[in-house]
């Protein structure tokens, strides 16, 4: 997908959200447990529910390599699923991997090509020969982790490096590797602050932002330092959607969910052109 | 598996080599490519060939994700045969994994649990939160990314932080850690002229080294400066070894070439107590 498609259909939905299907199986309605693959089922009704209020669909890959080869076959089928009926919606496969040159290509290949997700997110630690190999694919996005939404972002991420933080390092550097109108960038919602500073770097990019809801950010904050005139945020939100109701009404209560931070980024949208 | 134990075999053995199961489909003899499980047959060959030369097998997780759901197979199927036939081998996932707190916890479930890995890789950026959930695993070890052996290490990990360099800086930190003494270090026989000085750091730890042999550091001088009085070190061959031949002497081979390796271990060991 290309960022213009991705822009379109933001404008189109009026709507920047990025549901993560973070599916842990102590957590979802325990009918569901009788099928064959209850994380794809579970994702599958999600999806069906939410498609039109969201743009985006998040995996993590932790949730599903917990559960070894099944996992892995809900992820496929998850992926598969979205891809062919829903193929307007960006996906990200959130990795977060990162290797050298040669083991990076394979992790690239395995994400953006066999399993056809639109970008995968990536872990800059290992630097320039890590993250061209996932940037060399067209109309596929690398997402870099630069300030993540946890508390240990604050251990190496935001630590001074000859005059400025790490985080704007990785920005900056990342600017001058090949094919980097391919990137993206995480920033977490918990560090709204820091969206005017970064914004300067990369006023063009698009920044995906975990930690709204749970984790604490506020949506209201997020766009008022980060939003640029293509918009230029994917929100996510995983557990207040997926997890809001255990019961047979998970789905709609998904929706509702959705729908609540659908509303309020359509007033948000009014005053972006 | 203790650290006493790795120290132990290491002593019995004569031996501190690692061997990286990073198979690929396009390298092994074909003649496997007919097996129902082409990569575990493979391994198990190897495995069987080399196990008495080496302490450690490290398989790299991209190689096995980029073969999807039967890759995962292989990845369990030749884990499982490690821990049954060869207990005592110390076994390394290289995942480079890293994520927030309740993710990593997924993670590091799933590799050193499930799985059953002594032990996994994982990156820092993220800090304390994204680490300390694989350290809480007993008698399991978290063996992190600090100084790796590609060139983008210099984009970050050697640029100054407050005085220091950054990889000393990971270092460091990592140190203040719950259940630190579960770390080893990722450091990379390219950088050799770095031992002394993160030997200066952590004089005790075990250093996993990869980059001898086909990435060109020198066995020798990583000795002469990373060993400590227990030995200290893993040195990562993967190629080198397991594609000396793709013929059907492929295992035959390997062997020769680990046991090359062994005997220059074997040599540099009677220096060491």
């Amino acid at each position: 997908m290309t960022t213009q498609e991705l822009i379109q259909q933001i404008r189109a939905k009026k709507s920047f959200l990025c549901i993560g299907l973070d599916v842990d199986l102590t957590k979802i309605p325990q009918h569901l447990l009788e099928c064959e693959d209850p994380i794809f089922e579970f994702n599958k009704s999600i999806i069906d529910a939410t498609h039109d209020l969201c743009v985006s669909y998040k995996l993590n890959t932790a949730f599903y390599e917990a559960y070894g080869i099944k996992g892995w076959q809900s992820l496929q089928n998850t992926i598969a699923y979205i891809n062919l009926k829903y193929p307007e919606i960006f996906t990200i496969a959130d990795a977060k991997r990162g290797d050298i040159g040669n083991t990076s290509t394979m992790y690239a290949k395995a994400f953006l090509e066999d399993l056809n997700f639109d970008s995968v997110t990536v872990a800059p630690y290992m630097g320039k020969d890590s993250v061209e190999p996932f940037l060399a694919f067209e109309n596929k996005h690398t997402i870099l982790l630069v300030l993540t939404s946890n508390e240990g972002a604050f251990d190496f991420q935001t630590k001074n490096v000859e005059g400025k933080e790490l985080y704007k390092t990785v920005i900056e550097t990342s600017k001058t590797w090949k094919n980097n109108e391919n990137l993206m960038y995480v920033v977490g919602a918990t560090k709204a602050d820091y969206f005017t500073e970064i914004r300067k770097l990369i006023p063009d990019s698009f920044l995906l932002v975990p930690g709204v809801g749970a984790q604490g950010g506020s949506l209201q904050d997020v766009c008022k330092f980060g939003m640029n005139d293509n918009v230029g945020l994917l929100i996510n939100s995983s557990r207040g959607i997926i997890y809001a109701s255990n019961g047979a009404d998970f789905a709609q209560k998904a929706r509702k969910e959705a729908l609540k931070i659908q509303t309020e980024m359509n007033e948000i949208l009014k005053f972006n052109n």
